[in-house]
């Protein structure tokens, strides 16, 4: 009897994980090839977090497992001690359940877990956002999942071709985009009413009047800069302050499980405190993919860090102030300013970028890259010996 | 107060690895810039592979942790596990001895776990043999290293190059040859009284006559493989078996610990107990660096698919017939030929090469990699960013 | 030569493990024939409860080895894995720096994995509190830690009684009292203006007056009733709401990580973001041992299930409202009323309570305990073979 | 709806623990209200002692889980990692599957792992064998785990006294003989030639003649005198070797994974390679439960330290000489004998014994322990508060 269905298993590791994911996961789901299998660990199995699981199932997703992975400490020794935990879990994990295929998104520390988990299994790995570039600790994990995975997805063309340079095999790359445009083209992004009143009641600190312009701020630590991590977000802290004063509205949204994390949360803390009277900034720690759409696309700039800034920005023609290394040689469309870790030049780019609006970039896709992933691994062959393509040449 | 030392800790995780890294070992000792620490796991820390730590401390080496790490099972799972365990001890070691740097050996499974303790806590992470190209989970696994190293010490002109093809920065990569080579260069490789009296009394079954010509065979499992591992080495049996009729004598050493050990083992021992007549044919264990060097110096042919077939053997002018996919596209001299898992292959090489002599080639070094490496790593600057040299073209 | 020094090894957890073997490491640490390593685990480890290592330093004791053990997400799955970890940790310091002795403290869930890394290397095992009784997980891991451990330094005449009920070696058993009493004696237990100062400005909400009366709160889960956490903390907080309308001051102190943890603590955060206008209630989180010792001795009665409302309040004579299960069975003074989740119950035992002192009860010791247990423990025998004493009989 | 089935979860670790339970999982298999799930753990998962896996499938059990969880060594220090892995597996399976009851067999290090992943996620844990005393690591374990249990299956009167003692609660005990008699009573322990000529073809070393009279000698390492364990079996070597000369016939199993083991291992190895000629000593590995039992039942003496030299033995009537510390103190019927490490005693011993018959004793049950294990799981309250008893005297 031939076997019918081929099994994919998605682990998911943290929110923006899940909404890079989501369409994918919702094409396979709709194919009658896959049997979809869901894990979720890492900080997206965290309450502390706002409860992911909800939100998945909402959408119509049942994980199949939910695995406690993270060390704590938010420090260079809990990132390592979390991988080698969810290493042992998911191994495990992949030997009961036999997946034909592992997916694992882009490049936080907890995905090289993913890939060697399922690489030293001899199951078909597969990978999100290869090829691309930036700083951090992110940086050496993406090419080193590269190097272990069998089937790559690149966003962009350049990253295409960093993935050929990198030795990967010509067949085995597809350009399909980045999924996480495919959220930002499939839903409805303007703030409605409930939705400004949920962000205005979890609140600490401000009350922000959704109807003037605001700013997204979001500034993750640089796990390779970790003994600079308190004078960086410093710098960060002292330019909002600047900011609120000459009244621009800030959307604070809280840093990822990265070490630095707990300095940069406890500076955060510290600056919140001493400052609860003012009115125009505020922290909001809990948003699902949708909701974060929607912020991002009604902002008037975003701030900060995260690679959301350069990707999702672009797309949706958002001005962007990137601030130091973390997102090093990415690859940018023009509503990005790159800026050090300077006060008076974030402020400055802030104050440049803050009534722009830029037309809409296709450098990160189209929106249909998770469809496309689908289709793709619902057919590809399950060819787990690799070879550099340097020895064809 | 300067900072006069520079620490260097090195993970030493099987015989193998220390082999080829004793003379670095030797001449970092020697100097005064460097406080070298070494860590033995793994493999090399397991008694039934004899008391490595014996052998270090009389070649004047004391490892200053020894840790336990190997997961029994010898198959994909306890290699993932394995590695995930060595993880969680190397981080807490690294976070207790703060090393400057830290050196990671070849391409074996457990080194990516050494890799990623090392660049998860921002330590400067040397590697070697890296851009060298064979099959087996070794080939992820050592281009995966690369991506998470911080210098590169490649053993030839063309894994160089490939270094380079894998976007690492030219500043950061010296040729410097394979440091296993070195080992044969300084030592005497003659076979003596004694040396010979051990072997054969730590037999079993045969008992060979070492004033005439003997093959070596040594054949790993090829983990990416692991479901062919019962054929492959019965292939290998066979063809031993057929040679030990026509007379030849045998030394046959005990494959490494990775998925798939545990069949070999089995089927090895199957062969032995049903053959325990044949006195051509002897198996054997334990060996230190220098007795295999002799080992192979004297032989007439090294058969299977250990490295040292390629690379010692190429600097020694041994024969060597190379069985099917483990040392896929590496590079090799003119005393190599590859063949299929084919009893008939196997014998027809053996036959063939038996009687020949080659020229030394130094295609993998010249005997002097270790002192380079010491050389280079007392001085080097140690910065942690990595950038695709792709990005400056 | 004779072995001069005795190493005594003691892991300290969380911040109630400093507080109660504080003066066992002062005296240890002044006694000639006692070598005293310090391992900082678990919470104790973990910033986010204020930096115990600072408090140490200043203490003068400076641990020897910092490790990474909490798993996150407080949650009975996360207390197995934590546990786990340690033991991973534990036993191999326990193996690098090979004490003579182990001593582990009380009864939390992460003291089991000392007691088995140290006796599974058969390395003594000291501990104290055995004996006691409670509710909770705390129950069972207590006594099952006696049946590992070799030596006893039983708290009270009861827990004596019941250890040698429990088949341990009399002459194993001694009778020191709870060392947790040694702060209250031999420290200065006065408020000071700028620690009253300290307080109200890392407040959380209120401020207080510390010229009046004030109650003391704290709660912590009981692992074994998780899936009731929500609603027993809930009656807490309504009994809370009830004595600050009525003008009652409370110093809230934060639950410890134990599988409830996160459900209390968000419950506490959403009673407080609720209620920010109340000045009469303050949370807080990180105190020192002599800062509790010195919070508890002047308020006007504590509330709650922590163990200090039972054990220290008895010894300063504090009036003691304990709350539901967690305490089940254990001694109690005559400063204690026991109640049941209720909040009716909570409030009007407070009532009754509030303006009472209680004589100094010697029930949990004399405050020589720690003196005791160092010099004992600088003597005795190193046995580690066990035989239940029911035998003898 | 009501729930129908309760489901009850059984580790087993090692062939031992599946001997002594297989009854019990046949008798909870056959019952309606019991959904049993099994795991294979430890090295019952490990193919060097042969397939358990396979003989379990025979006997109709289909493991729900296969763990891998001992780490290499045979040292204290593996025990200790082994027991810390088998926590991280076991506390995600028991969450994933959520057993309303955990079984766990006995006293061997693993267990104790068993007991803590299900005791904190607040499983209701039963246990087998509690009460009995030995030597080792095991009896210190043994008393850990009823602490934690919260319902327990002594084999003995005395045994069962002792957990009352120990505090249990008396309606929580229930005396149901030690399950390991029922594989004795209910199989068929005759000899059969085929079995014969599989012993003897599995052979190293000797061919035994079974028409004639044999010695069963077993011998385990005791943990807690690691550092004598090389005397100590030399001290039985000699004996062994003494006897043989003596032509008596011996059937050597070999030992447990237990810190030494590699020890014991390497000298048997060491004795057998020195004295190949021998022919009437012969040493084996791979039985499963039935054929031990049958071994057993047709040994005229069985000599080492095994529990079932005392347990199985005196049910059967077998001589019995029982070296060492192992079983210290363990309730012994007519037909055991102990000696100390000495070739002298273990000699005459043997000689004493070896022509005597001894009536079946019911110590330690009456063959229908397993049943009513099952009978009582299937009813009894799942209550996890526990209380010492000595409270209500």
């Amino acid at each position: 009897m031939l076997k019918k269905n081929r099994k994919i298993c998605v682990v998911i590791n943290n929110r923006a994980n899940y909404a890079r994911i989501k369409y994918f996961l919702k094409s396979a789901k709709s194919m009658n090839k896959i049997d979809l299998q869901i894990i979720v660990g890492a900080s997206a199995n965290l309450n502390r977090y706002g409860d992911l699981s909800k939100v998945m199932k909402k959408d119509g997703f049942n994980p199949k497992y939910n695995i406690s992975t993270i060390v704590e400490g938010e420090n260079p020794i809990s990132m390592a001690k979390s991988t080698a935990l969810s290493i042992i879990e998911l191994s495990s994990i992949f030997e009961k359940i036999k997946p034909d295929i592992v997916l694992t998104v882009a490049d936080r520390f907890e995905t090289l877990a993913t890939a060697i988990a399922s690489s030293y299994l001899n199951i078909f790995l597969a990978h999100t956002q290869g090829g691309e570039v930036s700083g951090s600790i992110d940086e050496s994990v993406r090419h080193s999942i590269t190097k272990l995975a069998h089937i790559h997805f690149p966003a962009t063309k350049r990253s295409k071709k960093f993935l050929l340079n990198l030795g990967e095999n010509k067949k085995k790359i597809f350009l399909t985009g980045c999924p996480s445009i495919d959220i930002l083209k499939n839903e409805k992004l303007n703030l409605k009413k409930d939705f400004i009143q949920k962000i205005n009641n979890t609140k600490t600190n401000g009350n922000l009047n959704f109807d003037q312009k605001y700013i997204v701020l979001m500034q993750h630590p640089v796990t390779t800069e970790y003994l600079n991590a308190k004078s960086q977000i410093n710098k960060t802290i002292k330019a909002a302050m600047e900011l609120v004063k000459q009244n621009y509205q800030i959307l604070w949204l809280w840093p990822n499980i990265d070490a630095g994390s707990d300095i940069f949360s406890k500076e955060i803390r510290k600056f919140r405190e001493k400052n609860k009277k003012i009115k125009n900034i505020l922290f909001y720690k809990n948003f699902s993919p949708e909701e974060y759409a929607i912020i991002l696309n009604n902002c008037s700039c975003i701030v900060g860090n995260s690679s959301s800034g350069i990707r999702e920005a672009s797309y949706l023609g958002i001005p962007s102030v990137n601030i130091g290394t973390r997102q090093n040689n990415r690859e940018i469309s023009k509503n990005v300013i790159n800026v050090n870790y300077s006060v008076q030049e974030i402020v400055g780019a802030v104050k440049k970028q803050y009534n722009k609006k830029f037309k809409k970039s296709y450098l990160y896709g189209d929106g249909k890259a998770g469809y496309r992933m689908a289709k793709i691994l619902s057919n590809c062959e399950l060819d787990i010996k690799k070879e550099l393509n340097y020895l064809k040449n």
